[in-house]
This record gives structure tokens, sequence and C-alpha cells, in this order.
């Protein structure tokens, strides 16, 4: 008979049941459960490939609408890659990335006040394996790794499989706390220190630049590594953002990692990092173990974009696209969600961190929502340690301003429905993912 | 002042003198040499990103020879895909990896006597990468995980990253020794079992049916698991070898790693796991962790050629085209080889294991074929611990006939001088890469 398991922190599977004991080979299988594994948390895969996937409204996934982006363009390169040369496929990279790519990016990174060399950048594929490297390389059972809470869940995933302490910083207006932070490192120095300074996900706020320099200057006194997480400076609404930490990094303490896949092509998986000195050496040598570089087709397929004045053109249009598209949603929250849910108000990024009462469960929000068809990232999600339970992130980047209308006006119906009428609490309150 | 730098283990990078204290902003980087990290090996990037990449004649790679690969097919197909759906870079693809493309791999491992359903197949980015979801999935440092000893090097340096306890096991004529084996995991149970059972790197043996059946039972006694890496059993020279220990599997202890670099395309980075249960979900989880998913682009360049014939006549051609090397390979060293070096005689894959006279050192052979313009791979890099100084590999795979028989040529040249003339110990013998 076919049955839903559920394991801790990892969601629920359709197999065999465990419990029928030996007979047929596929029951005997059972012997797998008491296999220890490494995994004491993979929320990301939980929440992002179940039934929320299967919802007409995607308000859940931080991911920026595939029309937004210049797909003819990378189209068009690749069409050239591989009829000029054939063979590209059919050799290995350099495990540092291409050597043409690592150049552009030197470019990039130089306009934005990051003096790198191209031999100072590694191509990783994604921010997700990016922040793994690091992870993987200088984190372990022995560390204290600090975070804001909340957090991206993909970076708490990645840094409680690698067994580190994860201590979390609270956020506020001005971004992580580093007064507080300050008082935790007296008693556990910290190893590693992750943020996403610019429109943080996933409350959208922007770190000050004060509160940068204290930052790094924190790092330095302990010696330790900064993990800069920027996905989302570009995206900025009114002004530029704040210059990275890293544009201040005198002494090689921080580590920038650079997603493409918000700005330009998720499908391609390339990312870059920036690191210098022997923390370079060693994540260039992760980089290796972890897959031998990677493939060259999808770091060439950007190159010319980002050689070209399309890429300013197309940020530009990114930018007020986004920007329209978080008007619509915080205009439509003013005027329909209930009394006592309040909001951020991100200037870049994609993402909206959204509060309820203090005696709601936004995962029981989540299950509502579902039914109508619409997708939340519950809060939960998010921290690395005991979560708030009211609160949930929306994010406006994926759908058209139609489809976000209609679901913004869906979710405040529902939110109007759950904050008047909660669901009781025998209830199962747990999404079944 | 730029000098160069070593670390153990790790090789040697050019870089301002750490020595050099304080000062300037780059010098007083120099507190990241205190910095602990979790990579107690790198041996892949060390051997294979350095100078003797520069080498004319590269004996050193077990790559396929980019004119033995059907580019322009899989070109074709990644035109097609552009052409057709330019928005296929704008997304995400599955965790799992494409459907199709798992589908078609159902049918591939079907017809190899794998009865593993596309649900039961997950894409990763390579075999390396499929080795280390494994490995980071299962194995920690209380874990201890048995292998060949010679072995794949990128694997050891999967395994010691994860610091779990490897151990060794002699290899014959028939692959590796179960019967040793059987003896170590009584003092020291198994949690995992790697091995290259077809065509096995880097001495080329075959593990016979017997002994694939016998490590099988072995697993099941022990509940641990069999990472069965399966890059070389389409390369056959005379007769198909034995069938994979996965198409013996009943109980979900095999692991299967199928990578496509080798006989299809390493340039669009794809490999397949096949596995069950939760072990199965596991490692989509660690998948979904390590870096959300492979590039659709690249799953789908490779689904049409391996859903049509052109997949069995390419490998047809391929064999052939190897075993033509590899006969000149085995020709030259019969004819030029010196007294007392002797080697393996592979029936298939990439690689000819060398050795010689107990005295000798492969690392000293390196540095002087070096010199001449050839590329070998020190045979220490394969043993995760004591190695034996005396062997190397070389690939037959990478050269066309005329340069392989110059290599060969030029080989036999230097080990003829280096036997009757070796380098005194006083000379420095490690390789400087």
């Amino acid at each position: 008979m076919e049955l839903i398991h559920c394991t801790q922190g990892k969601g629920c599977f359709v197999g065999p049941d465990p419990e029928d004991g030996g007979g047929t080979p596929e029951l005997s299988a059972s012997w797998q459960l008491s296999l220890i594994d490494y995994l004491p948390r993979a929320h990301t895969w939980r929440h992002f490939q179940g039934s929320s996937s299967d919802c007409r409204y995607r308000l859940h996934v931080a991911m920026v609408d595939p029309d937004l982006l210049p797909n003819r363009e990378i189209c068009r390169n690749i069409h050239q890659l591989v009829t000029e040369n054939p063979a590209i496929i059919a050799n290995y990279g350099p495990f540092q990335g291409d050597a043409e790519l690592r150049q552009a990016l030197s470019v990039y990174f130089r306009e934005r006040g990051i003096a790198a060399g191209a031999e100072e950048v590694l191509i990783a594929s994604g921010s997700q394996q990016a922040i793994d490297l690091v992870a993987r390389t200088f984190t372990g059972p022995g560390d204290t790794v600090y975070m804001e809470g909340p957090s991206y869940s993909g970076a708490i995933d990645v840094f409680a499989a690698r067994g580190a302490r994860i201590v979390t910083v609270p956020v506020d207006h001005e971004g992580m706390r580093i007064d507080i932070l300050s008082q935790l490192c007296d008693a556990n120095p910290p190893k590693l220190i992750y943020t996403v300074p610019t429109f943080h996900n996933p409350t959208g706020t922007v770190m000050s630049v004060s509160r940068r320099a204290r930052l790094l200057e924190l790092a330095q006194s302990y010696n330790a590594i900064i993990l800069e997480d920027d996905a989302f400076s570009d995206t900025y609404f009114r002004t530029e953002p704040p210059r990275t930490i890293k544009s201040l990094d005198r002494f090689g303490h921080v580590i920038l990692v650079k997603g493409f896949s918000k700005i330009l092509s998720p499908g391609c998986r390339v990312s870059a990092i920036v690191a210098s000195g022997t923390i370079l050496n060693r994540l260039i040598a992760a980089k290796t173990i972890a897959d031998l570089g990677s493939p060259m087709l999808n770091q060439k397929a950007i190159l010319p974009v980002l050689q070209s004045n399309l890429f300013q053109r197309h940020l530009k249009r990114l930018r007020a696209a986004l920007k329209s598209r978080r008007n619509i949603a915080l205009e439509l929250l003013k005027r329909h969600a209930p009394r006592g849910v309040t909001w951020t108000e991100p200037e870049g990024g994609f993402n909206i961190w959204v509060t309820l009462p203090e005696w709601a469960r936004a995962t029981d929000l989540y299950a509502l929502a579902q039914r109508e068809g619409v997708a939340i990232l519950p809060g939960i999600t998010c921290y690395a340690n005991e979560p708030e339970h009211h609160r949930f992130r929306i994010s406006y980047s994926f759908m058209d301003e139609n489809s976000l209308r209609e679901a913004m006006i869906l979710l405040c119906d529902v939110l109007r429905r759950y904050l008047a009428n909660p669901v009781p609490r025998e209830t199962p309150s747990r999404p079944t993912l």
C-alpha cells in the first residue's frame, strides 16, 4: 500500500509503508529508514517543489518573470556559440570559470566600486552553489555562523547541513542589528557572518552605510569572514543603494556572491564569487571537488550581454517593471488588507514581508490561501532557529500585473476571512508538501 | 614581491609573501592563512589545472577526444531548443531534473538490466557532483568508507572533504578484493562502499560477476550503501562487460552514478543517479541544497541523442576509435618500454596503469616527462592513504592517433633514461603545480 510518510525537518514522501515489514523487495527497503544522514534541514526542497508549485498565483517564489529577461539576446548568443564552435560542449572549462566572463565581471564589479581583477572572480552555478561552496570550505560543527533572522531559506539549509552553530541577529529598518551582533560575538566569536545587506531577503530592507562599515570592522577584529549575498542591488526603484561591503574591504574579509539568476537568466545557472588570497584559492579547490567547474556554454551565453550597452538598458526596463509591480502589490495591500496586518515597503528587490497579529499562524493562512490557488511563503522557513509564526513573504516579481492584481485581491480576501475566523488549533496546521 | 607559496595537500599559489607582515592592504591579508578549512585534500584541482595542462601531449587526462563525440548533433538540438523556446534559459528546472530526460534514461537503464522508473532517476552536474551529493548526504567524520586502492582521485577528494574514515581495498585482475573487504568490515563496519567495477579507474580492470554478487551481499548484511560509479561500461572493446551491481539490487542498497561526460558531452555536465526509497529522496534534497537543480538547456541538449538510433551508432564508432588507440598505446609500450616496467591491458575505458620497479618514483618521472611536453598522472593522486610511488596512469582517449604515437614514443624514451639514470634523491621530487 502506498502511504505518505513524514520525516521531521524534511517533509513527506509517498512510498511503501515502512511499518509493513519484510515480504516483497520494495518493502524490505525499509532498512533505509535507519540510515543516518547529514541533512538536518531541507526547507527549500520542501517549499518550492511541493503542491505550491501547482498554484495558479505564485506569490511564494522570489523569481523574476521570464518575460522581463533578455531571453532572445541570450539565446542568440547560444545559437552563435554552438554554430561557430560545436566543440564547446565537448570540453571541460577551467575550474575557476571562463577567463573572458571573469574579465567582463571584473569590469562590472569595478563599475560598482569593487576593485577585483578577473583572477579574483570564481564562477559558480547560481548563488545557491556559491553559498554552499563557502559553507563547505570554511564552516563545520565547531563554527559559529551569524545571519539575519529572518534570512534566505536556501542559505539556512546550507549552513545547517554543515552542522555549524547558527546564531540569528534581528533586522530593523537599517538591516542587521550590528549592536546586537557585537554583543553576541563576545560570547561566541564568529567564523562567518552571512548577510543579504541590500534589499534583504525576505524583508526588503537595506543595511545602512554606517552599519556596513561597523560590520566589516567587527569581522576584522575577529578574523572572521563576511559572506555578502548580493542578488538584488541592481533592482533598485529610486536611488542606487549603498555600495557593497566588499567595496570597503581592504584585507580580504568579504566574500561577495553575485547571482545573475534574478536579473539575467536563472536557467543559465551562473553566479560569481569575488574573493582574494588563500580564501579564493580554497574556494576554487572546493568548486573543483563539487563539480569540476560550471559548463562553458552557460557562462559564454551571458557574456555578450554583460559586455554590451544592452545590459544597462535591460536593467533600466527591469527596474521600472518591478517598481510598477511593487506599487500594485502595496496599493492593493493598503486598500484591502484587514486591520492588524502590516508589511514592509521595499525600495528594490522582489519581496514584501508581511506581519500578522501575534496570535496568528502564517502556516494556517498558507493552507487556506493554497485552496484558493494562491501560494505564499510561510515565514517559518526563513528562520534558522525559533521561528516567528505570524509572518510570511510574498514576491511581486514573478507574475504579470494582471495576475498579480488578482492574486493580491484573493490573498487579502483570504487574510480577512482568516483573521475574522481563525482555523481551530486542532486542525493540522503544518503545510503538507 | 610575488612569490610562490605552498600548502601541504593543496599545492602552490602565486601571491604576496605572507611573511612580509603588515603595511599595505594586500600584505595584511595574511590573517587568512590561519583560517581553518574543511579541505584536507584537493588533488584534482592540483593535478589538472597546473602546468600539466600546458603540455603538448596530454596523457594525464581521462577525457575523450572531442572529435569522437556527436557535437554537431547536440549543438543542433541546442539550436532548436533556444529557437523554439527562448524562455528555457529564464526558468529554473525541477530540482530532480528534467522529466523527459529522466524518462529517456529510464529506457537506457532498462536496456542494461536496471529496472528504474523515471521517478528513480536524479540528474546531477557530472559524475563528480553525483559522487559529492552521495558523500555529503550519507558520510561524515564517524563513518567508514571503503574504496579500491588505487581509485578515482576526484572521489577521494570528496570523501576526504567529508572527514570520513577512508579504508582502501586492493584490486586484482577481477577487481576489488572482496575477501579482504569482508575481513576489514569485521573490524570497521562500512557505511558506504565506493567502487568503479567496470573498467576501473585507474587500472582498467573489470570486477567479476561473482564478486559483484558478493559485494552486494556484504552491503546487505551491514545495511550499507554501495556507490557504483559507472563512467565506462559503454566503452568495451570486445564483449559487453558484466551488468552493473545495481541491476542485481533488490532492496535499494546500490546508488548508481552514470556519467555522460565520457561518452557524450563533458561540456553539458550531465550525469544520472539511480536510487530508490528514502535514499533517493534525501539525495534530491541534497541536490536542492547544492545548487537548486541542473540547468535545463544542458539536460535537454542530450535528450534527442539518447532517444534516437544515433546513440547506438555513436557508441559503436567510439568503441572502435578507443580500441584502436588502446592498441597503439599497448603496441608502443611493448616495443619501446624498458625492462622492469609493466602495465595493465584494459578491455574498455580510457586508462592504462603502469608499474615501475619498486624503487622508482612516478613523481620523478612526471617531472622529467613534463620537460619533454608529456603529461602523465602520478599514481600517488589515486590513493586515499599511503600511496604506491612507483605507479602512474596514462589515458589513450584524448589524443588523436598520430599525437598518441608521438607521446608514447617520447614517454618510453623518458622512461628508459629515468630507469637508467634516476634523478638523485636530493632533487625536489614533488610536482610543482
